[in-house]
């Protein structure tokens, strides 16, 4: 894009957006402009019915006998199944369960029980925290095991990657930045050397196109909050290769993931598939608001989902590097549109600042340490005017200092 | 009790009942009677608007600044908080996270962490088999371990405990039968020869007056979707006494347990306390239901309650005594009450079929094979009528042979 657009323009865009009609299926108030659906999606207006009748319903009335007449028992199956949908995956590979953290957990578990003789877990400094802390809970239950962090131990992840490699635990889209992982080549590089990969999908799943079997990776975890739109700490779920099934052991040896739990053996027998994955009983409500974040992204062609988030994208950047860069804002997400997620991540020495100013004014992004300002791009819901309109208030604010206003200086636990 | 409590002498109970307002705090459906409380408690009335507001707004309009505006950040804490207060803990002990199968894994880990040359683990063949799983997890990853469980390696649990034990892990109420362990005795004996405690409280927290300082116990594991009534699949909580806080590790190191989370640190430091014991993301939906459940029980006094449990147990088991034991029923649970959780279980080689009949009668019991009928008597919202209507019924079903007709055969996934 060379001429900057004008509101004109976007508001025109938006007329002709394919799109436009998915915005209404979710709660979203006027005049705010939400740039933080990579850190928790929107409320989709048919979850307030869909859990009322949970409650009033299946709960009140039905209580235990929902489990059966309501499909509670088996809502970590059907949601994995929507997901293998979406996510290039048959049925059986994709169960929701637990925290994201515990399924890393468990896939590595999973695949160092695979590869005997192999020592070495590699993966990424820059990777979301919870990643390294699991790699560090996992290594310090087998002495044997060695961690090599590309960021410390190497410039690259390709470059750790040999053949005492057992597993490659990668983010697909790094959660600072933005930036897309070329996962299929990395995982033909790991399969050459033998390694297997475990792709974490968190800020990729519903951002961009993902398919588990061209990517050919071998585990998959990731989140339902972010994207997905499933509501604050919906239950995250996990991917299992075909190729693996009944191969592979993981410690989190739950009743639920039991062949037969309903046996009440005292002896564990592994379920199939990704079922193996299965732990203790889910939160029913939470994986009840989670199917209607669903709903509302089933029938989308991911690709055309993402080519207006990469287009949406680009005319915020745009605007903002001919705004904004002489106030000393500078890029922290790659340049070229296709290398990112539709993120859009910001650097600045006063970003904290702005964003509780860009807040203020009604436009929700956030702040990660030490300088970057994260602007989540999510064309599910977005419009082409929201990112005019937000790119210029962050002009306003840098322009008129507004963000040196002492109320915009304090620090907040979360954002 | 010796002469047969009438109907009407059960009516005149319910109406001296000092607990008798706090069933209109359930939705409860005229006609029915639950005794499933011990499987999935009833729903609380107040949780639907709780819950329609967390959606309504602070989700739709909050979204993620309702982190920190409406709490949900800190709700592992809150709610370990007000559970803390129940369970004669102190606020810092307590937190609520992931299952319970999950957290027994972790407060494995951490006792044997703390028991350097100590191999064994003790528990018991009869427990939920998730414990069982669980220990088989945590010990497939550890070289060393030995189990030995009571009734298989030796009649009772007692017996196994010696100076290379370093944990038992105890259903303080067998599931089964609602027997109680006296898990005071238990420990004090665990204690003499250095082993460590972990008390399973999944079917006595909020049925029997618990203390965790008085029991001296060194961790707890609980259940929230019992007796506790937070609503299908309630996340779990665990305790972890203060005079092993920052002694012990868990392997499940996730970034809600880290210190200080938001410094996105790459290494891991644990945080303080039971906190120590958090891992991933929490289903915020889920939590807020279960404050609910902790808004009926926060003001009742847990021995008042089980005396009242008592009493609608020895009635509800007078009765069948003396109008069922002619048709086979046998008893499984202890026949002194101050000895079972309130729960009666029953025999009977047609267990299964009785149960359908009975729930088609609209009185719900369930089956635990292999010819187990377990009846929960929950205080908290049965009414001394409905113990005497359930015998009633029993006997009824049992009179008229009703249990063989053809409907009352088949299976069902779960009951």
């Amino acid at each position: 894009m060379t001429t900057l657009l004008t509101r004109q323009e976007a508001i025109a865009l938006d007329q002709s957006d394919p799109f436009a009609g998915k915005r209404q299926e979710f709660a979203l108030e006027d005049g705010k402009i939400y740039l933080c659906g990579n850190s928790l999606g929107p409320m989709p207006k048919r979850v307030v019915e869909t859990v009322h009748n949970t409650l009033t319903e299946d709960w009140a009335k039905g209580l235990i006998t929902s489990q059966n007449t309501a499909g509670w028992w088996l809502l970590s199956d059907t949601l994995g199944n929507r997901l293998a949908a979406l996510l290039g995956a048959d049925a059986e590979e994709v169960v929701v369960s637990d925290s994201t953290g515990l399924n890393i957990y468990k896939t590595l578990h999973a695949a160092l029980s695979m590869q005997s003789g192999r020592n070495t877990i590699v993966s990424e400094l820059s990777s979301f925290p919870t990643d390294l802390y699991m790699i560090e809970g996992v290594a310090s239950l087998l002495n044997h095991v060695n961690i090599k962090l590309a960021g410390r131990d190497a410039d690259t992840i390709e470059q750790l990657i040999d053949d005492d490699t057992a597993v490659v635990l990668v983010n697909q889209v790094d959660y600072r930045s933005g930036e897309i992982c070329d996962i299929k080549s990395l995982t033909a590089l790991a399969h050459s050397h033998g390694a297997l990969v475990i792709s974490d999908v968190c800020h990729s799943a519903g951002a961009i196109p993902v398919n588990f079997h061209e990517e050919n990776v071998d585990f998959a975890v990731g989140c339902m909050y972010k994207y997905l739109n499933g509501g604050p700490g919906a239950p995250a779920f996990v991917y299992a290769a075909k190729r693996h099934h009944g191969k592979f052991k993981q410690p989190l040896t739950g009743w639920h993931g039991h062949a037969e739990p309903f046996k009440f053996e005292p002896g564990y027998r592994a379920a199939q598939g990704a079922n193996a994955f299965l732990t203790g009983t889910q939160p029913t409500l939470s994986q009840v608001a989670m199917s209607a974040g669903l709903d509302v992204i089933a029938d989308v062609d991911m690709h055309d989902l993402y080519d207006k988030g990469k287009r949406l994208s680009e005319i915020f950047a745009n605007l903002i590097e001919h705004w904004c860069t002489s106030y000393g804002i500078g890029f922290y997400s790659p340049k070229d549109v296709n290398k990112r997620n539709g993120q859009v991540s910001l650097t600045h020495q006063n970003g904290y600042s702005i964003i509780q100013a860009l807040i203020a004014r009604g436009v929700t992004g956030d702040f990660r340490q030490p300088n970057i300002m994260r602007f989540g791009i999510t064309p599910l819901f977005l419009r082409y005017v929201d990112v005019w309109d937000a790119a210029h208030h962050l002009k306003e604010v840098l322009e008129t200092n507004e963000w040196q206003e002492e109320r915009f200086n304090r620090k907040n636990l979360v954002t």
